[in-house]
């Protein structure tokens, strides 16, 4: 069997958290495992065996190596599947004496290998293999600002023998256009440089397509014996697993000419006793060979190696949270304290990758900067609201970039982007207490006019009351939350259980935020809206509640859906989680919906976002209803769904459930073999449909890009800890579980540094604090000074 | 060495011509080698080591079988490319004692088979292979109206011991969806179901995709032992070519949900000494399960498929051309007999199973027709000229079902599509003196008036008199009839040589058509008309004419272009083939352009069509110069010029240059190890700049959809066999090259059957013309009654 290693876990000792790596010693155990990394221009994902998943921005998303044939351009799918000539990035090691071959790191050869290692760690993906008396290490990163893999090699001879080998490093470029596409080597440049021309036909995509880089390069630091540049002919009669052209003692310098182009380089080495040798190469996209030569400069070169992955080190080590912790449960410190911050840094640093964020993604990511980097949370904050209408409405997508437009399901009119505003809002003031925010002017998209921060929020809040029916309902038009349930009232009635509980939510929080922030709100329109609120939370409850649960809207035509009356899609997880969260359950409901999604729902892999799947096409429901049971919105468990759960049990006191469900978000060695991921990531979601197909539930989606992220921490840091800011200072209220007695860690708050420690005592019935040795009167810490350390002890009482 | 068979050559004793087939002894050597079938419905490319191209239409075009990846939806490109998940067809057959395994026909495990057949036929492509003592014969073809591929397979044992056999069909269903994928075995159908929805986002494409085909079906008429739908699990750790589940004696029954489907049936089998087990399969596309027991009912069962196909056979025999010829070289006879008016059949028939075919290809495809089925070229012109605007100009594609839209290159304007009207007008003309065509009411796509077709020719004509600019030149817009020229004139200034050329020609075809057949003319108009064509002539010698050739345009800025000035494109071969036609050179001028072709566009393996073929991007030109050098326009052996020279050649009387280009257009045994193609259809192109990458020249472009075929049928009917029709009977001109002292054949003609043999004879100083034993007067034969049979001697005399 495998193994996974989870080497360097953080101590509270520094705050860095980053000196963590995972490790894999099989690659075949789990095939899918893989390890991301980003900059501002580009993001990969590579697996274990060498297959990735690459793209850039130019600024839509593009490719420099693809797959053998015409991709289609798609936006990120989950479950992405791998195959022979999927991109790779591969070497082929030949011993010219006894022509034994195999591959590393694993593909495409697949030659059982003596030892292997796959480590992945915040700024860098290794392999460590071991075959035929050969120790091969290979470290990939990236640049920090350029798009450019940089990748070394060394291999090393172990045995007594001298050796005599041939290296090949095989990169995938593949079809690149049908107009044009062609791979050469640059002797210049040493290495291989494809060509290709973007395919258009209309003139004006010419002078549109001006700038795109439509080269692809493969340099390295040392001379090669040989070359290839032909995919096909490299490979011949014996396939990638066994090319032909790796028979012959030297590659026959084979140019691509309309041919699909391969960056593959010969390296003839002698190695003696323990003797090792060394590489360097860089491989990217470029628009010429001139910014090729400028990269090669700037990257190659032992020293060069060094400053830049000591640049992308840095880069990625601003991925630090508000926190660190130490519990008696090392894994799940170390994903909270490295790996989790370090994938809610990559959502809010580039948005991932998208020139047109959904608004709610943008919304959500951003809220998660705020425990990392306030100001880009403000700076999103305020671009996003300069897009919205003047009536209101907020767009369906953010635009970042000037030639952005609105793509793929930023089309489909959504109902909910307006919650999000307030919602969000709040975990911002609550880490910064930045009111000054609420005052700044902000324009709109059509009109000259600007306004303030609040006006901006009160209208999405005016919008949001008003996009409601004659019940009181939310209009779902063509989606809320959920992107699929796109028929529920297309035609202009349906309403949506869900977005009607936001909307009261999105209410609340904001009365609350005025009140805690001191807003200066007319007190009659505060009262006014609190009223709203109720009144819907009122009219979910006549319209919607269903027995033992809500049920999740009520279509066109009138039809109550998400109740036991449906075959399929009885129970859906959201409007329970929403109902708590906006005030509108007593406790009987509560515990009565608790039941309902513990018997219905909930799965040994986490809680599911509706039960059963649907199997097939509902007309009156949509799209959602026609995805694959038990995948996304479609009752897998959709972890942002599951952590709007565990936010929302956290509210309602149910300390041990939401513990118990925010634990499932999180991948674990122990359920790798059933995830087939690596704990490095939170995935969008779990395979659901744990009733209807049981051998696939748990199955993780392999999909780094998720809305859970900024919220789990905020569960850790605010609910978890209990440490939640408010206008000055923190509250203290930790919410431990009863499966944990004791936690500490430091909680960066407001420029102080506080050293924690919560404990479970029988010696206290309420929370008692202890600040720098002395009791605190109240569970407030106020007057906290900026870059000092303070001491903190935190007393609970056991759970009940 | 490989070895090329062509079958059952055709004879003069019947007018079939269908008894052909060409076969491949080797699937290593030429990897490519390829057939194609189709049905009004559907078109498939198979090669022959068990790789497809299928395409169905409902009606835009659609998969089926895909590879495993996202695949982009594109127009049918050139030198398609072949990978190991490319979509196939493949028979595992593994002994069950030895477990010895390989794979017919001969991917995906490439086991050196002991003997190996590959034919293809007019209806049907077939294998026959022997490997371990076991004999495969595989037959595919395809139903006659439905989107069903037909399979039967065969293994018997040629040993003398008792075989234990497992069989395992393995059809490639791919990557279906995002939205929804899985497949699992139905057992009242017998066979693998994959199931799809159509990914999409908004929800009016709901409605659109209702009648799309979403399942994939692959049916026996055998039980099997065991099943397999999941493409990743049935491959596993071994791969494509050595897969996992093979390893078990028993496949394990596994469905795909939301997993790549495959279908992969197993079937235990044991033969006695001698003894055969027999299968049948259909495949194909299907909207639903009743659906698939419909198509199984109808096509599973020995009866069922001798009828079947029998149909299929009948469908396809209904290629046959107007022409049966008997010379010494048996493979041009069988390719003139057969293969041509088999390839015309399907680009008249289906064309090119578009639903929005280039106008210019529909009219030169129908013209093809005229040869086969005249009332198709009728209805084809009648249609076109009903989507005419009012003003003359003809739309860049012809709408062919209601839903159709103009798509890709038809959204770029063209200004060439008026000139092939009267054009392919006189092909027809000359086949059916059909003038009462020429008084059809058709109306217009603008307005609600209806003219006759004379009015309708004469409005394109106007239009394209009136496209010119103050030097009488001709505007080419975007584009001519070379796509990619599109940007000489995309400011509205640019000229082109070739257009104006055309328009002399049309005008001038159109002028002779009038006399010829008695148009009631205004006899002004005649003669202003061909004024207009003797200065459009004249304008082009001033400004055009420039040494030794014409220049190919002057672009809008007023740069002349094509010249011996330019470093690349120097030469373009169309502007000098089509001054030949309209009229515009004098023989001193023909010799000088005769002369610069043959010394820089002639090539071992045909004319380029112009050179040197571009290298970089020519701002003033457009994209065709950015196109790969070599390739489709930027100077391949494009056989749509190629035949165009030819034809100009015939009309000026080289008839042994003419009769050499032509037979390098045509595919042969002799080129097949450059070409890579079985000489089974004529290829769009062969690779050209010849000079400049001379190891790429001769390349087949493998892709049979080409404006080739009905000219080079024409120039075989009328010039080189000189049977061309007129208004009241044949004229008799044969045009016999040099190489070439007899031709002997069958045409058909308006009913009669002429048999008939040209002797060249020193005996004779001009034609001579012996009918039923009688000398003609005259070169014409008139008063032919229809279903009479003609015997008829035509002696020329020896060339000069």
């Amino acid at each position: 069997m495998f193994n996974i290693n989870i080497g360097g876990a953080s101590t509270t000792d520094t705050c860095s958290g980053f000196n963590s790596n995972i490790s894999l010693n099989s690659p075949t155990c789990l095939p899918q495992a893989s390890g991301f990394l980003w900059n501002s221009k580009m993001v990969v994902q590579m697996n274990c065996r060498g297959y990735i998943n690459a793209q850039f921005m130019q600024p839509e998303p593009s490719k420099y190596s693809r797959a053998v044939n015409m991709e289609a351009k798609s936006f990120i799918q989950p479950e992405h599947s791998y195959f022979t000539h999927h991109p790779g990035r591969f070497f082929y090691i030949k011993d010219e004496d006894d022509k034994k071959t195999f591959s590393v790191p694993y593909e495409p050869m697949r030659v059982a290998l003596d030892k292997y290692n796959f480590t992945v760690s915040s700024s860098m993906i290794q392999w460590q293999v071991e075959h035929l008396e050969l120790e091969i290490k290979i470290s990939f990163s990236l640049a920090t600002t350029d798009v450019v893999e940089r990748w070394s090699l060394s291999v090393k001879n172990l045995g007594s023998n001298t050796r005599n080998i041939s290296i090949y490093p095989y990169f995938s470029i593949g079809y690149m256009s049908w107009m044009n596409q062609s791979a050469t080597f640059n002797n210049q440049l040493n290495g291989i440089i494809a060509s290709s021309v973007t395919p258009y036909q209309k003139v004006d995509e010419y002078f549109k397509n001006q700038t795109l880089k439509d080269k692809t390069f493969f340099i390295a630091n040392k001379k090669p014996t040989a070359w290839h540049g032909d995919q096909s002919v490299f490979e011949g009669e014996g396939g990638l697993h066994s090319p032909d052209a790796l028979m012959s003692e030297k590659l026959h310098n084979v140019e691509a000419r309309y041919q699909t182009p391969v960056a593959v380089l010969q390296f003839r080495e002698t190695l003696r006793a323990a003797e090792q040798t060394d590489f360097q190469f860089i491989f990217g996209p470029a628009k010429d060979e001139i910014e090729v030569a400028m990269l090669s400069k700037q990257y190659l070169g032992e020293d060069k190696t060094e400053q830049a992955q000591q640049e992308y080190d840095e880069y990625v080590a601003q991925a630090k949270g508000c926190l660190v912790i130490e519990t008696d449960d090392h894994a799940f410190d170390d994903f909270v304290n490295h790996w989790l911050p370090r994938q809610m840094f990559y959502h809010g640093d580039v948005n991932r990758l998208s020139t047109d964020p959904q608004t709610r993604n943008f919304l959500q990511d951003s809220m998660g900067m705020a425990y990392i980097d306030y100001t880009v949370t403000r700076q999103a904050f305020i671009l996003a609201l300069s897009q919205q209408q003047s009536n209101g409405a907020m767009p369906d997508g953010i635009l970042l970039h000037e030639t952005a437009e609105l793509k793929y399901i930023n089309q489909v009119p959504h109902a909910d982007h307006c919650v999000w505003l307030p919602i969000c809002l709040a975990a911002y003031l609550n880490e910064t207490a930045d009111i000054d925010l609420l005052h700044e002017k902000i324009p709109f998209s059509d009109t000259k006019k600007a306004s303030s921060f609040i006006a901006h929020i009160e209208l999405a809040l005016d919008w949001l009351i008003k996009a409601r029916d004659h019940r009181g309902l939310s209009y779902i038009e063509q989606g809320d939350w959920c992107d699929p349930m796109n028929m529920v009232g297309y035609k202009g009635k349906g309403v949506s259980a869900w977005l009607s509980l936001a909307t009261a939510y999105a209410i609340n929080t904001w009365c609350q935020l005025c009140e805690q922030y001191h807003v200066n709100l007319n007190g009659e329109k505060l009262s006014n809206y609190r009223d709203i609120a109720q009144s819907i939370n009122k009219a979910v409850n006549q319209h919607l509640w269903h027995n033992k649960w809500f049920a999740r809207g009520i279509t066109d035509e009138g039809r109550v859906f998400g109740t036991e009356l449906d075959a399929q899609g009885k129970i859906y997880l959201n409007p329970q989680s929403w109902a708590m969260l906006s005030g509108a359950t007593n406790d009987s409901q509560q515990q009565l919906m608790i039941s309902a999604i513990t018997s219905q729902l909930m799965t040994p892999f986490g809680v599911m976002m509706l039960a059963p799947s649907y199997t097939e096409m509902v007309e009156d429901i949509g799209r959602i209803t026609q995805k694959h049971p038990g995948v996304s919105e479609n009752g897998s468990v959709y972890n942002h769904a599951a952590i709007f759960y565990v936010y929302a049990l956290y509210q309602a006191g149910k300390n041990d459930l939401a513990f118990e469900v925010m634990k499932q978000v999180l991948p674990t060695v122990e359920q790798a073999s059933k995830t087939g991921q690596l704990p490095v990531y939170v995935p969008n979601y779990y395979r659901g449909a744990y009733y209807q197909f049981p051998e696939q539930a748990g199955r993780s989606s392999h999909l780094f890009n998720t809305g859970t992220i900024s919220w789990l921490y905020r569960c850790i840091v605010e609910e978890l800890c209990g440490l939640k800011g408010t206008n000055d200072g923190l509250i203290i209220s930790p919410k431990l579980p009863s499966s944990l007695s004791k936690l500490s860690g430091i909680r960066q708050f407001r420029g102080a540094n506080i050293h924690f420690t919560i404990e479970k005592s029988s010696e206290v019935s309420r929370v008692e604090v202890i600040l720098n040795g002395e009791f605190l009167a109240s569970n407030r810490l106020e007057g906290l000074v900026s870059e000092q350390t303070y001491q903190m002890l935190i007393r609970v009482p056991f759970n009940d």
